[in-house]
């Protein structure tokens, strides 16, 4: 398989991921000002996945670019990513939906945790080609270091949740503005390359 | 990240958009004809938001043709752009089944002036490349006016919800009208670089 | 635009129309036998629709084949054809839940009849481009056949609904076995260039 | 048609299937930590069927790649497979919200037996263009073995349902252990071309 097929397939993943979470935006029946105020988190919720998944869109897409062939163990960690991100979509609409719960808090970083592990595991299986180009092989660790950062700040989030729900949803949301920016590494490695 | 990519990823997220926006036309669960006729209101809403959505797919596609490269204010300014367009569904849904009330309209007004203030934004972030050539500066002015123009007017229609609906509305259907067919000196470019 | 960008949104628009139409075949709340049974006329429904998106999929891939260029009507005339193609699984779902009334089979006729004729309007779009090739007009002259005996089949069914479900029903399955093998002549002239 | 084509347009069908299932997982209403549990079952047949259809994609594409040409032969078959994996989210959902009743189980498998005889269709599609090449006699030989035995195992499953439930859901999980990897053949056949 071709980096570009596994990189097209993804995307159209994503791009739906991205989009039907929406359809969990549900218009309130009620002609009220008072409906649309009570759906006020569940559009914060919104933002802030939609954020986290175009966020992971622009990781996705520059890690891919490093790997040179897709054999079967970055195939399956692909799709093992994909479906942790399948996830967010119901942890957002549960966190929307479900009063802002330390559970359904907890749930929403334990889906952060395992989406950010997985990527972490993509990673690992591009990097075993790459152990003789040194370039490569520092691109990797400088996006493993960020990787393992975020890892640490979503496994400290879900315990936090019950301790305090306002702290534990700002940590889940520091990542975001941490991986905000592509790496400049990753951009000079792209912009040596074309 | 090469335009191609922004393109395709930004058209699997522009058709999706297009395409979910029937589900919230849900089908009656009566079999009367009078039931059918209470959807007339979102059938309308429907349609409307089809036209705003395509046109905004071709515009975008004229866009992004003119960029040379995606750097990181592109890649986010065309987030941005989608992040809004995200919104359509719902706004569509909002405004079809609450009895076009003023806040429905008003919210949709909302929704459509941010959009097109994305693709300023989307535009202006693309012009930068773009300053030495005269032929695309002029080219980038006129996107200039005829968008802020649109945005001019979605900013009338909103305080204008709670004067007279209907006015409001067929001022948010006017830019429609105004950008249904591409630009001319768009089409002119594109030829003449093909 | 090229031929190969409306090609693929085209296509997108038209892998999501097709897929969702199951999120309308709803999973029965008991777990009685019964409830199932009851789905029957929908899964009827839900076939029929699926037939004939597919061969829409196929059709239009072999008419913008034929395009040599995308200009404004053919933009527009594509995007006409997507509207009417995005409210087959309402049709379908009002026509799965509304126990056969004549108004929805009506109401499917109607859109089947609108997709067909959008369909022409398009292929009369790309025919303009082939005015000085012989061959080319030969199979435009034998789709628009095929395409008008479609037209005039759908346009029958709709009055038929109210004197016989059943035989309305039959007349609008009839043209998906008329458009199920792709045309000899376009598969040919495609050869022929490949 | 190109095969590119036909891959495109079959794995836009794929990510959107893959990626709706999630809408069947709704989240509970009720903020309690019994809601949660309930949906426990919906999960694991939501894993289930997002692994089969992953590993579809993964098999479908590389039997797509064993094809050079589409004909009408092969593109019905395609349209045919595509088709059974569209019921595999109403499947899916039935099986989760129905308390695993016998019948579920058995529909679940009998979509699944559809869903691996249609692949069986098309790869004979295809394989009637490779009968002068030895090489792909031999791996369409190994591919339809395997997939023979996995619709003896899913024809089993089915009746199976009414004497044990978690029995007929282990054999139903079974064929995915079985073509977790690629098969070895197919993947040296692309290595050797690529």
């Amino acid at each position: 398989m071709k980096t570009t097929r596994l990189e097209a397939f993804s995307d159209a993943v994503i791009a739906i991921i991205l989009t039907i979470m929406v359809l969990d935006l549900k218009a309130p029946h009620e002609c009220s000002p008072n409906a649309l105020l009570k759906l006020l988190p569940n559009f914060f919720c919104y933002i802030l996945s939609f954020v986290i998944i175009a966020i992971y869109w622009v990781n996705h897409h520059h890690l891919i670019h490093l790997a040179q062939k897709v054999d079967a163990p970055v195939l399956w960690a692909n799709v093992h990513l994909l479906f942790w991100m399948t996830l967010i979509p119901w942890t957002t609409a549960y966190l929307g939906e479900s009063c802002a719960i330390p559970l359904a808090v907890a749930l929403y970083g334990i889906v952060a945790l395992a989406c950010s592990a997985s990527f972490h595991l993509l990673r690992a299986a591009i990097a075993r080609h790459h152990r003789a180009d040194a370039d490569l092989v520092k691109l990797h660790r400088s996006i493993r270091r960020k990787n393992l950062m975020v890892i640490v700040v979503y496994a400290i989030s879900i315990p936090l949740a019950w301790v305090s729900v306002p702290l534990a949803l700002a940590l889940i949301a520091l990542p975001a503005l941490l991986y905000f920016l592509p790496d400049r590494r990753i951009e000079q490695h792209h912009n040596g390359q074309s």
